[in-house]
């Protein structure tokens, strides 16, 4: 089982290649240039340095949302261009599970939180538990959009120490450290972002379980409107 | 604070490109090629990707061994290279140090093992506290080389669940799964090899606690003699 997997959901643009229990590559930025100059460019490095034959890919796996609108659209079209090419299925991983998933076997609550402006963030609460297998998170919270502030109540409400990843951590640490009366910390820079291959880890199991589609079946999960059909909607009821 | 870290100490590939609390590019291969194909090219790529002037950087964190003979001496090779040229500090993060780092804030015991040859592995144990601050590793047994059973008996005499990872696993996974009495578990694909990003984050801690050496002072650490100098050695005794 070899797949290649994707993430653009936010600034980091991330491709990776697994195969079984193991990986190929992985190449993963954090800078300013936008995903359609990047992630191309970077699964082509790729697929030439590790002398890569696609007709041998499984699977694409694809953070699927929620995130950047764009950043979103130019993955999803990169996979769904993959893998009507190749035919073969797609594994949506929900973009908050894969960022938990980096994290797998933590000792306390796994908290992503990426900024969705207006003061909320699509965010998820994880855990993993001693006595289960390694590699089993359970979610407490599904991934949502919520404010900032409701999370924090959650966060307390659960009494344990909670971990937070993600670019809705600088934008928000003043108020998780004002609001939280738990136990708390931040994930290292190693940690804190998305990762492809964190996807495509996950993604693996999911394919075991059947979860997957087709190419053509694929679409980004964005969570909540985008600014302009909440306007044209917000107009219409007006 | 703006490093470049590498680790070539095993079948892995891996160079990142960290500054303060978060990362600009990592790009890590596991593939059959030879690092002296690899890890410069990879480097150079990257450093074009991210558009990154070199006199920008203050460190660079090397994965110093042990490993792969011929890998940690392409990897210091590149760190002396650099250090000179740039006129700035090698931070010598220990190979198994930065590979349990990984999966800093485990529940686990973590056991990073590197197939050493001769039934022995390079290996250490691992924890993360609660009580702690979150990235904080504490050392239970420092990297060594000891025979696998050894190490059996000491994850044994621990009573808590351990976590293995690196290239050691596959090879002794017989004999883990034959001799462990406390539950254990395998890092899965995404956290079970060498990582530079993580090695570059481990030595950003270092490199605050004054932990570095001039490039000229650098050398890898092989924790054993080669077979070569073992031979004449024994030669020699007899």
């Amino acid at each position: 089982m070899k797949l290649i997997a994707l993430d653009s959901s936010g600034l980091v643009a991330s491709v990776a290649v697994l195969e079984d229990d193991n990986f190929i590559a992985e190449y993963t930025i954090q800078y300013k240039k936008t995903h359609s100059q990047t992630l191309l460019c970077m699964l082509d490095e790729v697929k030439k340095m590790t002398e890569l034959d696609l007709s041998t890919i499984d699977a694409i796996a694809i953070a699927s949302g929620p995130g950047s609108f764009t950043g979103l659209r130019i993955g999803s079209a990169t996979a769904k261009g993959l893998g009507l090419a190749l035919d073969i299925p797609i594994i949506e991983v929900p973009t908050v599970e894969g960022m938990a998933y980096r994290m797998c076997g933590a000792g306390d609550i796994v908290c992503p939180m990426m900024d969705a402006r207006r003061n909320e963030v699509y965010t998820g609460l994880f855990t993993f538990h001693a006595s289960k297998p390694y590699d089993e998170m359970e979610t407490v919270l599904p991934q949502c959009a919520i404010p900032v502030a409701e999370l924090i109540a959650r966060c307390n409400a659960l009494g344990r120490r909670v971990v937070f990843l993600g670019d809705g951590v600088p934008v928000y640490k003043g108020m998780l450290e004002q609001g939280l009366t738990v136990p708390y910390g931040f994930a290292p820079p190693h940690l804190n972002r998305q990762s492809a291959l964190a996807v495509g880890s996950l993604g693996m199991r999911y394919y075991e379980q059947g979860r997957y589609v087709t190419a053509d079946q694929h679409a980004p999960d964005y969570l909540r409107l985008s600014q302009a059909e909440r306007e044209r909607r917000e107009k219409r009821l007006t």
